[in-house]
């Protein structure tokens, strides 16, 4: 079992299940935005193309029960998984390594209006250090222990090039951030009370690629 | 059952085993290069923190049948999977949306060396348009139909923003574009034929703010 569905344990839910809430409440909150009051599991499920016993399996875990045959009030249901995910707190983040993806990251309105707090940037190179007009400033790495100890932050968004990637790892871990969600090709070395998630693209392309149309 | 999922029955392979054999690949290469020509199960799973009877089931979808007391001989191995993954040809596709992340995937080194062939870009944005030092020329989002035909491809990534994710959409089935790679946080609706997988960071973030280090 990989550390981080060890940890999972913790909130009594697992990873895949985790992945899906997101999706359950994109489609919740366009329900309600479209003027509807409750949701069906079948409807969530027919959404997203799954199985409706899934779907109802999934969102227990935040504690929230089905009327039979009306289903979830909205307002309820949306609480429920902001509630069991955290969406509802912020969570302080910096980002190490401002370039198009690292760019990228920092105007995601999703994060931020999922509780993401950037407090601060990080870049190798000195064209790109500074403040900008949207995101948080850009420190040069240097500063990174000292700038993360005065900004204070738990996670650590990885956009270095591959070959830093470790060196930067372990920096992070010395400035004492607990969490790296790593967007780089290395399986990152830390210790034990140190989690990270791979955010791994080739897997998704894998997916594509495998399944792409017959010639 | 998802659309994508029931596709994965035609390669007699899960789409999460799908999604891991990139991670194994990356074992075997590693692996390789550091001078060894055989790896055992054991020894993957524990790399990637995974069960050992895991990875010899995910990799048996590929052929390769590991020996006993041995291991699997790694040019084999590392064959087998892009072989099974296509990673041995190429994959013909555009971006639609050449901001931060659209150049940030232009620039994924990974994707090319995995067979990923950009044979153009397209924005709405005129000043950024035309041919870029890496990664492929840029055109205006009205020529697409024309360029697509022109050019060829059989996906795109869409890195458009939202409100327009859709519209996009529409415009690329029509173009004949078979796979989309959705960057968006958009459930896109497109027709029986078109296969689309949904790229989503909302996933990911959710893992790391329920496992949030606890205060």
């Amino acid at each position: 079992m990989t550390r981080i569905a060890q940890q999972a344990k913790r909130v009594s839910a697992s990873i895949p299940t985790i992945r899906r809430l997101p999706s359950y409440l994109d489609v919740a909150k366009r329900y309600r935005h479209d003027g509807n009051d409750v949701i069906s599991g079948t409807v969530i499920a027919e959404e997203l193309e799954l199985e409706a016993i899934q779907v109802r399996k999934d969102l227990a875990v935040t504690g929230i029960v089905g009327k039979p045959r009306v289903g979830y009030p909205l307002d309820e249901l949306i609480a429920a998984i902001e509630r069991f995910l955290n969406w509802d707190r912020s969570l302080r983040a910096v980002i190490v390594g401002a370039g198009n993806l690292g760019s990228a990251l920092m105007g995601y309105k999703e994060l931020k209006d999922h509780g993401l707090v950037l407090t601060a940037a990080f870049d190798a190179s000195s064209d790109r250090l500074g403040v900008r007009p949207s995101g948080p400033t850009v420190y040069p790495v240097s500063d990174m222990k000292a700038v993360i100890n005065r900004k204070q932050a738990d996670l650590a968004i990885l956009t270095v090039p591959s070959k830093v990637a470790q060196d930067v790892c372990d920096s992070l871990v010395d400035a004492g951030i607990k969490q790296i969600w790593n967007f780089t090709n290395v399986q990152l070395r830390v210790p034990e009370d140190v989690l990270v998630l791979r955010e791994d693209l080739s897997s998704g392309f894998a997916v594509l690629s495998v399944l792409r149309p017959l010639d």
